[in-house]
This record gives structure tokens, C-alpha cells and sequence, in this order.
């Protein structure tokens, strides 16, 4: 492993080697036998835990309940709204029949031509047409409203080129369905969603991002406008994030979805989805990782502290332990989780290494001159600083230093993203930036023409129109046509 | 409402219809639009998640940690341990198929022959295959064991009659997957489990259960063991609530999974999986619920306490509110969920029946005389008793009650079912017992045939050999030949 480690290749060799490296290195997820699918390991696995769990106390805050909806989606019920099934019928899973039995000629098991569904079920790409199936069984009068509804579940688009938690044919998410009597409060339920989704990022992952509306091509298949939050990588390049639909009436009406409001009118309802998957995972890895490994957030490393404990025999590895368990039990008391790796079977440094790789924030070696000196090494991962510190006190010094590390990674990716992102005056200046990546700022005559000749010409996509920037009057770098605001575009993941 | 509630159907008239009513009405689940495939609404949900959340904790502290795999197993990979193909193939969903396209003759959107899968993919029915197929990336050494890991996953399962939460196409659940380097080290895991699963049912649902060894006939297709908890539902029905199998090598076989020993010798793999699912939710509904709607254990209702206040005008509702405030404060401070329901669009009588239907365990009403004399209304669902007391030490009071109600709930369950379990000397005896449900304790001369006879004769089957009785000559109540022990015979949903 110690070899697999010093084989990493480096960020400057091959950026995306690197990742796709890291991720099987680093154990958190690997390729399965099922193309494009991936198996997330355990040490992955409760990386996105912390994810999930974070998010759903925030997502119940703001008085959203989780729910259930089936797997399989009828193909009647997919096609009912037409930009939607345009937009997905390309990449879906679809399940013909129900049963196999044994092959008549003897090679195996087949699948049997008898049990062929009148229906073809598809297997949920996501589930705005189930949801609001059933939301019409749900919803009757202004009473009903607003309905905040979310599921935590596993999707499948069947993309032809995967790259583990970035792009996988499946992929666990949650996605919010949400359902309102007028379009302001859906639309704001919308943007309240993206703003949960940019603090999430930022607090938690410690990424930073931009807020901003997609144009319309980008716009989710079946939605009147989409939210997005773009992430900036270490490669310059852009990754969307998370995204939050205004459907407006759409699915109500493909669905027949109305309510009896206040004036005791039948209308259509007003809806949102919001989403945000484990390509998250694909973020936090790419934004803050390096040349040794994994950078962790310590609001999401499973593993906050290590302790590695240095010794010879069995009588110093009892005196260090004795005098580490304390600690420990310190560190626990204050909701940090430690692990004390004193396993016999891997040298120290080894384990170092491999804790480095894994992105475990803090590191504590001790060995018996440590315990004469009353001291204790420490090194943090996000700057490979060590240092050695006395050992009373080192749990209240641990606490805010984690917090310190928090938002030293932050720091480090904000100043990152601001660095690379350019306002851009000519298509020029534009196809000779765009090459070392970053976002570039620029004005756009809002036509899906001259988007489609951007992308065509230099692989950079409209990642958003930023919210946060005022109105500015320009023209288009590309037609020349006017414009009055600046968007981004960026190469993308 | 209100008058939906009334019309739940007695349990004595129809326990099956009630049951069914009682799902639906409570907010609990309802049928999709997709054939056998349910609806888990957010009160179902919330229920479920809370199952989820002690589950998840339970399995951790034995070491166990989360992970995914994939959704879609390939055919090969099923049928690669051939008693396991064999139970499961015929109720298989399959994907044949990863696209749609515009139908050629206009209409709609048809599946696309021409992205036909090379291998069909099943949808998971279980996960021992893909789940060894990978495992055998993991393990070389004796020291990658033992392998603990779990997932939390949906699976699907094309059963013919469907009802909800205990039999539905798709189903949540966690399915444990363990491997080991010795058989009695993966025995004694199964047997851990099984009890973990018993121990879980008693202190969280109140839900007494027999824990025993499946009959080789009613054994997981796959499994050397199959160890069950079995509960008894108020018609006397046995309901299997989770299981847990001891695999032997077979999966180790199937995918070549070995490891190298202490003495340098390659083995295959010993194995376990365990798995509880939605199912428990109707364990917990059928077991415990009346004519009145659910009864919920406090430790798994997401409303514990619920406070309705009665009120004529604005001024007695402040009055009210202002005095119910700080005891809300204090049931939560206890850790105990409260909901303080002011809506003026129900009168406080719907509000009664509701918060019955829906199993809140303890309803507190407060009205003007109340406040006058200091004084509230507490009623507690599992046996409906009102009492007036006073408002002073009311928080107190309703920690201590909802433990009291925990243990009632219980000790009724217990006494249902000890009053229900019959030791049965003769097949005519049996025969006629079984006709009023309950459980049998038979003697059984161990072979299938009689089992298959029993079955076919009297539609019960045997559900298990208890493990906490001690063994017993006898003779078989069917053919009289030896027998060492006596095992439960019960019909079962």
C-alpha cells in the first residue's frame, strides 16, 4: 500500500488520472461488474453519510418530510410530459419482463418470453412523473399546500461515458418534490433550496461556489427555469453541483393536479424539485485533494483524529496507551471521533502514509521519548505542517484547530476559484484563456445559436448566469449583439 | 376524516381489511401505480426511519459499517450459485433494454430494439452475488477478515398477491453481508444478528417474537442455516420479521473468494447475511393496533406527545399557549417529540380521532377551566385511559408514562402470545387448533414430506425450531416416528 501510495500519479502529470487513482486508492469507491456502476466502500460510504445526514436536518428545518416513491416507472407515466421523456428516454434502464425460467435447450437460465409486461417499467432516471401521479391523489384544496416532500433513493441514467461519483449510470441522491398554490412561493421554495444547497457547500464541504441560473438549454428537462450551484475544480474546470427546477405548472398539468383555492377555484398547482447527488462526493474529492492524498473537511472526515501510537515492545506500547486513553476519551466527549491505530501488523509509517491518503485532518504520533517530555507530535493534513506541542491541553488545542483547518480549506479553494475566474471581452481573449480553465465572465446575445457555436468551437458551456453580479451593459464577445449581463462559461465535468 | 375513522372495519369483523384500511387511513402507505409497488407516505416514513436510525447504530457498535452496491445484478452473476438462482429466478424483474426512441409510426415513445442488452440485468432481488462477485476484490488474507458490511437499499421481488409492507414488489431494507475465516466465527455472527434483530423487536417495537432455525424447505436459497424471529400477529398469524443465514463456502464457491491463512494455505470463505425490511412495519402495525386506529411504541412514534388546546376566541388561545409553552420546552428538552396543534380548521374532536387513528402515544388537552384550575387532560392511546392532572410536573410525569406505555404494549403482546402458543400431541388436535391461529409446538419427524403434508392439509407451515427449548422425546404428530424436539407450526402471512 505504501508503494500503491508513492505511485499516486501527480495533480500536474494528469489531472484526471489522479482523481479516478485517488478514488480506488483512497478506498472509497471502486468499478463494478455492471457497466458504469460503481460500488461506494465503506470508507466512501460514510463520507456520504455525513453528507446525507447534515443535509437532512437542514432540508427538515425548513418543514420538508421524507417519503417513498417506487423504483419503476410506468412508460405511460414518463411520457406524459413531453420535454421531460425527450429529455430522458435516451439513457433509460427499461425492465421488458418479471420472470426467468431454466433454457429449454439446457444452456442456463433464460429470461422467460411469457412473462413479458404489457407496460414497460422504467427504472426512475428521477420522479417528478411518479411523484405527481401520486401528489394528485394527495392534493385537493389550498389546504393541502404547500406540500415539502423529499426521498433519499438510488436513480439510473444510462450514460455511455461514466467516471466514478461524477458521472455513474446509477448514482444515489435525494431529490425534494415540492408543491405550491401560487408560482412566487414555488419559485421561492426554489431559490430557498439552492441557497440550502451553496451554504451546504460551503460550511460543510468547505466549497466554494457559484450561484446562478442556467440558460435555457441547460435547463432540467420539464422546468421553466433551473438553479445550479457550480463548483470550480482544481483543473480550472466546472462542476455542477446541485440544481433546483421551478417547474411551474408543468407536471400539474401533465398530471391534472389541481387545487380549490381561497375564492373556491380549481386551479393547477406550482411546483419545485431540487437535487443533489453523490457526485457531491466527485466535488469534495477534486477540490480539495493533492499529490498525497485526500484533504478532508473535518465536518465530513469520518475519521477526524488519528493516533499512532510508536513503540517497541509491549510495555512502551502500554505506557503510551495509558497515558493516550484520556485523551481519547477527551476528544470523544467533545463529539470528535478518534481512532487509535496501535495494530502491530503495519509499521508507523505506513500508517502515516495511509492516513495521509485517506485525509484524515489531524495526526498524533507518540512514542516514549514523548512520554518522558510530556510531549506529542501533530501534524494536519491540509498543510502537512508538524509540529511537536506539549501534551497537556492537546484535546481543547485539537478542537479549535479542526475548526482552523475547516476553514483554512476554505480559504485555500476560495482563493483558487477567485483567481481563475476572468471577465473575458473578446472571443479571442476567450478561446485563448479557456485553454488553461476557469470561469470566465462574459456577455452573451442570450440566443441558444450562438451558445451551441461557443460550445462547438471551444467545449465550454454557459455554466450559469451568476446571481450576485449587478446588471452590466455590454456586448456579446462572439456577435456583438447586446447584452446585459455577464454569465459564465466554462469547460465542465 | 372523522368519519372515515368510523368507518375503520372492526378487527373481529375482518382483520385483513382492517389491517389494509388501517395502513391507508393512518397516513401510512398507499398502492402506486405501478403493480405491487407501494407508496410509503412521510407518517409511514418517519416510522421507518426511525427503525432505521437505532438499527444502523446497533449494527456499528458490533463493527459492522455501511456501503453500496450496485442496483442491477448481471443474469451470469445470479445463476452462478444454482440453488440461489433456482428460489429467486422466477420472480425476477429484468432490464433487456437501456433506451428509448420515438416510435417510427408515430406513436409515442417505444423501447429501441436496436439498444438491446448484450447480458440482461436484474434488478436485486438480494445481494449475495454482486456482492461476492466484489468481495472477492477485497479479501486475500486472513487479515482483511472478518469483512463486516451492510447496505441500505431498495430490492424488488415480482411477487404475485401483494400487500402492503408485507409483501410489495419492491421493498426497503438493510442486508448484512459478512465473510470469515472460520465457519464458527460466521455461525456465531449469524446467531449475533438474529439476536440483535430479537432484541431490537422487544425494546424498540414492543414486539415479543420466537427466535429459531428454519426447516431445510424453508431455508434462504443459498443458506447451510437460516435462523429466524418469528412474531405472532393478534389473529394468531405468524409473521417472519427478519432472518439471518449461516452460507457456509457456497457464495465462496460460486465466486472464487478465498484467503490466506495463518499457515500460509489458501481456504474459501465462510459467510453470513441478515436482513429486516419495511416488513417490520407491518409486524409493528398488525401487533399492536386496535379499532381506533395504530397504536405506536413511544420509541418508534415520531409524535410522542401531542397537545391540543381549547379554545373559543383568540384570547383564550394566547392564554392557553402562553401556559403550554414552557412544558413543550421541556418534554423536548427531555429529548421527547411534541406537537402543539392550534389549527383552527379541525375542531378539537377530529383532532381526537386523528391523533387515535394515527397512534400518537399520549394526547394532552387543555381548556379555560384547565388554566383556571391548573389542571390538563392526559390520555394514553395504548389503553385510552383520561385523566385530569395537574399542570405542575406534567413533563415529569409524561417521561416516566411514555416508559410505562413502552413496557404495557410489551407485556400485551407477551401475554397475547404466550396465551397463543399450544403444545399439540395429536395431528386431529392440531387440526382443530390451528382453525383459531396461534402457534403449535409439534413434535416433527424432520422430514420435508411431512412438512409438505402439513402444509397442503392444514395451510401452515413450520416456522420454526425454537432455539430457547430444551430438546424433548416425541413422537411425530403426523406419522409417529421419533422426534427430539418440538417446533412451531403456524400459519403465517
Amino acid at each position: 500500500m505504501a508503494k500503491e501510495l508513492k505511485n499516486l500519479t501527480k495533480r500536474s502529470e494528469n489531472y484526471s488520472q489522479w482523481y479516478n487513482e485517488l478514488v480506488v486508492k483512497a478506498d472509497l469507491a471502486e468499478q463494478s461488474a455492471v457497466r458504469g456502476c460503481m460500488v461506494i466502500k465503506p470508507y466512501g460510504y460514510a463520507i456520504w453519510e455525513k453528507m446525507q445526514r447534515t443535509l437532512d436536518e437542514m432540508f427538515k428545518k425548513t418543514g420538508v418530510q421524507n417519503a417513498y416513491f417506487p423504483l419503476l416507472i410506468p412508460k405511460s407515466f414518463l411520457c406524459r410530459e413531453a420535454e421531460h421523456v425527450e429529455g430522458f428516454a435516451k439513457e433509460c434502464a427499461v425492465v421488458t419482463h418479471y420472470r426467468l425460467k431454466n433454457d429449454p435447450d439446457g444452456n442456463g437460465v433464460v429470461v422467460d418470453p411469457e412473462a413479458r409486461l404489457e407496460e414497460e417499467l422504467i427504472v426512475r432516471p428521477t420522479s417528478e412523473t411518479i411523484i405527481w401521479g401520486t401528489f394528485k391523489n394527495w392534493i385537493h384544496s389550498y389546504r393541502d399546500l404547500p406540500l415539502l416532500v423529499n426521498q433519499w433513493a438510488n436513480v439510473m441514467r444510462w450514460e455511455m461515458r461514466t467516471r466514478m461519483f461524477l458521472r455513474t449510470a446509477e448514482f444515489l441522491w435525494q431529490e425534494g418534490h415540492t408543491a405550491h398554490a401560487t408560482a412566487e412561493e414555488a419559485e421561492a421554495r426554489t431559490v430557498q433550496m439552492i441557497n440550502l444547497y451553496a451554504d451546504f457547500a460551503r460550511e460543510q464541504m468547505a466549497l466554494p461556489v457559484v450561484v446562478g441560473v442556467k440558460s435555457e438549454t441547460e435547463r432540467f428537462a420539464g422546468a421553466l427555469n433551473t438553479y445550479t450551484i457550480e463548483a470550480m475544480m482544481q483543473d480550472g474546470k466546472a462542476l455542477q453541483s446541485g440544481t433546483s427546477h421551478f417547474l411551474g405548472q408543468n407536471f400539474a398539468k401533465a398530471f391534472d393536479v389541481t387545487f380549490i383555492n381561497k375564492e373556491n377555484q380549481a386551479e393547477y398547482v406550482w411546483a419545485s424539485s431540487w437535487g443533489v447527488s453523490t457526485r457531491l462526493m466527485g466535488a469534495l474529492i477534486m477540490a480539495h485533494s493533492d499529490d498525497n492524498g485526500l484533504v478532508l473537511p473535518p465536518r465530513l472526515a469520518p475519521i477526524q483524529v488519528v493516533i499512532v501510537p510508536i513503540y517497541k515492545n509491549d510495555e512502551q506500547l502500554k505506557a503510551i496507551s495509558d497515558k493516550i486513553r484520556p485523551i481519547i476519551n477527551e476528544l470523544e466527549g467533545k463529539g470528535i471521533s478518534v481512532k487509535y491505530d496501535d495494530a502491530d501488523n503495519r509499521r508507523p509509517g505506513f500508517k502515516f502514509a495511509d492516513y495521509e491518503l485517506k485525509g484524515v485532518p489531524v495526526r498524533l504520533a507518540v512514542g516514549a521519548r514523548d512520554l518522558e517530555n510530556g510531549t506529542i507530535e501533530l501534524m494536519r493534513r491540509d498543510t502537512l505542517e508538524k509540529e511537536t506541542m506539549p501534551i497537556e491541553g492537546i484535546a481543547d488545542h485539537i478542537e479549535s484547530l479542526l475548526n482552523d483547518i475547516q476553514a483554512n480549506i476554505y480559504k485555500k479553494a476560495l482563493g483558487r476559484m477567485n483567481e481563475n475566474i476572468h471577465e473575458v471581452n473578446s472571443y479571442d481573449e476567450f478561446k485563448e484563456k479557456i485553454e488553461n480553465g476557469g470561469f470566465m465572465l462574459c456577455h452573451w446575445d442570450g440566443t441558444p445559436e450562438t451558445e451551441a457555436r461557443i460550445k462547438e468551437e471551444t467545449k465550454a458551456t454557459i455554466r450559469c448566469i451568476p446571481l450576485d453580479r449587478e446588471d452590466e451593459e455590454g456586448v456579446c464577445m462572439v456577435t456583438g449583439k447586446p447584452s446585459k449581463r455577464r454569465v459564465i462559461i466554462a469547460r465542465s465535468y
